[in-house]
């Protein structure tokens, strides 16, 4: 299984990226994590989202084709979701309700400086996410609220329950997102 | 005055860029709308935002700091904003409370090809500019659904409905723009 | 299979109220529609929350045990969620995470007078929904924009293209909800 | 200057009445918080809403009717709006756009028990009262995320940093909404 990491900052030493990393080393054998560079994107454009997409845009497509299950971790910018990874799903949800986004197995982590945790961008998110028929994990949102006490000097997650709660999402995640995949597959043969 | 016109969307023959288009011809002698390019700004990454920052933002942060009014036109994309417009703000959002937007008029037009007229968007840009403390023209929100029928076939706005409100819209926004600004000139002055 | 209709409006002659009705009329055979009467709720009060509940609360926690699934049908307050449904949610919804409103498979219908046809009522009641750990029907959303149009003087549905959509998502929506059920008792099975 | 101070939340212990007991205490002289009982009023239904009124409600007019500012002070419940204090919005908000909430000053407090401090009840409350156009304190929201420790068993706020916080908000608010109310009777004047 190759779960597809998407972090929502472009800062180097981002806490999401970090959480990302983390949880890289969490997942059982065999599931892999693939980071998404949403940088390396141009502005959307509907003007050039013909036939030939801009060669990030493609690789993006490619990536996205491939992947089992795609886990999302975000600061939360002005309440939202950051441009960055807005952007990158604009790109990745044409055609409306049949792009590589509907029914695809997501899990959303955020970390971010404040109390609040990123308790907002989730809520959007999810919005965006049912929009393009994207199947959510359905369980509590995981928030890493002030995540600057979270990690250590190097970057590794140091809290113990941050790394607890995270190891338990990740679990469920793992499993329930193989069951999506397994059924959907299932749907397909019988038709 | 100066309205910065800022649209969501890069296609050439965006609605929204007509929308503003249109706006423009409607506002009074001495009042005049100058488009901001969204599209020129790279993505958003806090380690670019330090005292020097890329080209296209200081011009973005300089068309904002001498324009006296915002007015956003914008598209929804997957029920939210658009990235590309997400990702100017992200830009022109720092430092928190204490921005470039901070206590700036604004005004938001929203027309989507939809029925839904972009409801959805507005929503979630109104939660953003709360965010930065923008203030928002108090009226019932400008949205043009099945914005399609409602322009001709050079790009101008030919249903009579839709051109009634956007004058009235502009103005009321344009005479209570003027009053926000000038109630926070004299509230400096008697500082 | 019973579906549970619940209904945001308490007006006698509720848009969302026939809309319902409709529904029934084209439900497959075995499947059936039990109205929730959100009106004759007390206001909820954490302080009469405890074992003993107040008995409209008793009554609708057995509806939600023994149907199959849910199907709300839901005016657009003020942007947002009606209060009546919205505080028959608070009372359904504990405890937090396990409440009867969990892994339940549900459905949203909304109708509104205006062209808006209730999309944000829509957005606010998933975002909730989404918390209360509520399995939402993945398909995009069920809106009746412009309902004063949609029915006729005895109050059935008369619009052909509204009729068509609600069958063919009422169809799905069926069809979904036995599987959900079916899989959730597989899994009780297996544990 | 009367100042409506309403609860979201109807137990006896709510930290959210609490909330306003404290600010209550940290109002300059001349200035008064009058509790609305939410918990009086009936669920709403368009079919009671017409020239007579239940009796609360019409209590409630006119309580809206005579303050000059509202103080919202609310839990969060499932992510949004209690049931209970939206359903008192709906019976406030007609007729649309003209309603006693229209232009009234309003602040909007949030406690809880969890870490996020009720980020999205101000999300969603801030979005229902911008269709009402109710106007914002537009300074950054005012939480108290882990409410259970910021008081003191006789209902007393205790934690220094959040009783600064409140007296800084009360004291902005209250000035704000002073000017509010006469820059619209001047206005009133000068028609």
């Amino acid at each position: 299984m190759i779960i597809l990491g998407i972090c929502g900052s472009l800062r180097k030493d981002s806490f999401n990226l970090k959480l990302l990393r983390a949880a890289e080393n969490f997942l059982p054998e065999g599931v892999g994590l693939e980071p998404l560079n949403c940088g390396e994107l141009p502005l959307y454009n509907e003007d050039l989202d013909g036939a030939a997409k801009p060669e990030p845009v493609e690789r993006m497509m490619e990536a996205l084709r491939t992947c089992d299950a795609l886990l999302f971790a975000t600061p939360e910018y002005n309440h939202s979701i950051p441009g960055v990874l807005k952007n990158a799903i604009d790109w990745a949800s044409r055609p409306a309700y049949e792009s590589l986004l509907a029914r695809k197995p997501a899990g959303i982590l955020s970390a971010s400086k404040s109390f609040v945790g990123g308790a907002r961008v989730q809520a959007h998110l999810h919005q965006v996410l049912d929009s393009t028929l994207t199947s959510i994990y359905p369980e509590p949102e995981f928030l890493v609220p002030q995540a600057a006490d979270k990690f250590d000097a190097h970057g590794n997650l140091k809290d113990p329950d941050t790394t607890r709660r995270l190891q338990k999402f990740l679990y469920g995640f793992v499993i329930w997102a193989g069951r999506m995949r397994s059924s959907a597959s299932n749907r397909l043969k019988n038709m």
